[in-house]
């Protein structure tokens, strides 16, 4: 008997945390993970757990997979574009996220080690992350044949993660198409605020005003004479990262109030 | 009489730190600075003064301009590959600079106020960053009709640049390819150390480990199953990034041995 | 008519956040301020607004000071010892107070400037520190003559208070009767932890913990062979050194649980 | 054969980075190391490796230990008013040091580990610092009977000691004579400078300047209406606070220039 098996003997609902049931399709485990899925059969059980992209899905489910820290930043920062239709097909998206260290959970190591790991601006995963996948899963979704690359850089941070996605929309695509993709996506959405300001010191989104928070805050900038658009997200990947992800995917599925305990707006200044 | 009149009447020599003579060609300083330049006549008399891009011209020239800080630590991670012909023509270079906060010079400002700087993962320049046009004077010299496009983001620290590329390489080049491309490039250059190992917690490029030094950590990546290439480049904004450059670019003009007052490795750990 | 009346002719009730109020000797504005209090009748009319040394004035009164964020620190690490009789008469009181960047206020200057202030252990005020006057009018309560000496040092934090006190206890004075005088002044204070431990990584109080919180952690350490007992007390000066205490006591003057809007335990890991 | 008779016999000089051989009195090892010294022969053979304190006995001895760090902070801003007969007999010195977390060492652990080690203000030895030893043995050695209290605290730097001590001068003293004392003591010292400025930014001692330097700098302030002075002192941990010294134990015992190897003046800004 297999741990999901005994895990769903003793629990009605289940949302994991892991990365055991975020992607649906076998081979994915295979390419990414480098491991055959060994409970293949409850892949489909399971429900990518980003309310953003599967509420419905979510609402309606038992299991629940948990997200990826990154992944969730780059799919809150692109997923609106190609939803919207708005990305040049066979285009590519970079992505290059910022992270700080508890994302690399809690037991030590030489790499932790505050010496060594203090002040870093450091390559940890320049081709290969694993996250990669969720990302592709999202945006083809909306029958996207885009390529993802992704990249990550440690950061002298304990918490947050700034996502920092390069993506290339369709000739003819302007500054008020893409205000508009990101309101029609997030119009209603609890947790995701557009911040895109003209003056002061916090135009874009930064995790730096989002420590202990749920929310997610999703900018862009369109470069002027060409197509491309930088798509930016911040979250606290303590947080809209993983566990509060996680917690409001309870909250869903047990038709609670969705904000229900993670209406924390952040802490500022830290 | 304009400032640089005078300042060529004072000094035999010049090595210019502003910006002001990075470029060769007028239409840029409209297109990047938004004004025309003042002193057409003066741009071909000035080489732009990064040794390991143009070292001949500099040895021969009384009138080097210095670089930008992003722009050196693009250049020197992108430029052996244009330079081998390896990059896919037509394809576009997408690069993210991670900097610290003595980049934006010593003047105090809400923004750089420490309870606001502090723990930053800041955009500052998604799109539109000036530096660009240098590093498009680079590559386009070695022939490449490649687009590029930088963003930069302000994080934690004090001194340091990180650079990380992202181009599209030719099919068929494989890693002893991009190898052969850097090690021809750097063989012989005093500052610029080819970083790249497959463990430890030092595997790529990372400015921790050059605070104070003149030297450039250049390392890359390439895809698995992809085109992708990762070219990462670490520096001292406050050395090789500028001053440390200049210095080097004086040695070269008056015959004196490049290393000269610039061989400290680093100051580790900080 | 002076500000402080026409606020009082506006408000019912007034807890005033400057340094204004906090002293009731006149004579004390002049030894720390510099200058003649020009409200001297005022300075009856308030009391210090700091509910665990004086709740019941809190209760009765309209008008209550603010309190130091430094003496805050320092006053709930020593008041108990002297409250108990337990210092040694005549001896001094000798407290380290290290603090973050939000102390300074949200004005920028050349001090605040990132590259300037980040990482710095920097003495700002060795001797001299104003909120000295607030220390001594606390334990002088208890019927003390301790002096008071106190030094301030800037670390590379935003928010935070460490105060390290050292004071000298009477012959005979033991741990248990520390722990006793600790105890019996802080049993049913809802925002004062005592925190001692001899094992783990956080066994003693830390502003670390605290960030975003109302408490105040308190413990402290008796030196074998001597007489000598350190004092420590963590808080976050942007909440239990000013604006936490200054909602408590609002809390307090109109008859509200104490703790409304206050149970925020403290953000962590930061 | 213990250790040091062996390594004796392989070199003709030893300069012992531990603290085996740093106290005189083999009592001193059970008060603060917790055993009996194993060789207790040996230690009358060794110097105390200071030698802003010691320098004639380094110059003819062949065995010099290592000074710790912390001790070497406090020594060098106490010892010149110790030697110069300014501090009122029987009164207590109370030193609180602020640490980097290079003094922990190179291993890893629960404490290190960068989410738990950053933006920290943590007491890890509020009584019994080891350190107090070598303090003690220094101001002895003037004839003084004044008693040391030491804490230790750690804070968000890598490297960087700041001391800050606090003594009580005789009546009478006043800042010319510490001035005199501190001049005196240090006038000829290649690595000891005062600081104290009344007006900018770095007023007094700082390790933020000292980053990778074996200077020491040392200065004071004398608190108006009392004989309180605050004695502060800033090293570089990792170099006059041990290698750097060692290193300058090694020019003098070879009879070489005393600043070889040690001109770097420190990095700045990092």
């Amino acid at each position: 008997m297999s741990n999901i098996e005994r895990y769903a003997d003793l629990a009605e609902r289940i949302i994991d945390l892991s990365a055991d049931f975020r992607l649906r399709d076998p081979e994915d485990y295979i390419k990414w993970y480098g491991n055959e899925h060994t409970n293949i059969e409850w892949l489909e059980k399971f429900v990518y757990g980003l309310p953003e992209l599967n509420r419905d899905a979510i609402l309606g489910s038992r299991y629940v997979s948990g997200v990826g820290c990154n992944a969730t930043a780059t799919n809150l920062a692109v997923w609106p574009l190609f939803n919207a239709g708005l990305v040049e097909p066979g285009s590519s998206v970079i992505c290059e996220v910022k992270v700080g260290s508890s994302e690399g959970g809690n037991k030590s190591s030489d790499a932790t080690h505050h010496p060594e790991r203090a002040r870093v601006m450091r390559s940890f995963a320049p081709t290969g992350h694993r996250h990669t996948s969720e990302i592709l899963q999202a945006i083809h979704v909306s029958g996207s044949d885009s390529r993802v690359y992704l990249s990550a850089t440690a950061v002298d941070n304990v918490r947050g993660v700034l996502a920092t996605a390069h993506l290339f929309v369709k000739d003819g695509v302007e500054e008020r198409d893409l205000y508009r993709a990101y309101r029609g996506a997030y119009r209603n959405e609890p947790f995701v605020r557009i911040v895109k300001e003209r003056t002061g010191v916090y135009r874009y989104p930064e995790p730096k005003i989002l420590a202990g928070s749920n929310y997610a805050d999703v900018g862009f900038e369109k470069e002027q004479g060409s197509n491309r658009v930088v798509a930016i997200s911040a979250i606290d990947n303590l947080m809209k990262g993983a566990a509060g992800t996680a917690v409001q995917c309870m909250n869903l599925m047990h038709g609670w109030d969705e904000t229900t305990g993670l209406t924390f707006p952040g802490l500022h200044p830290v």
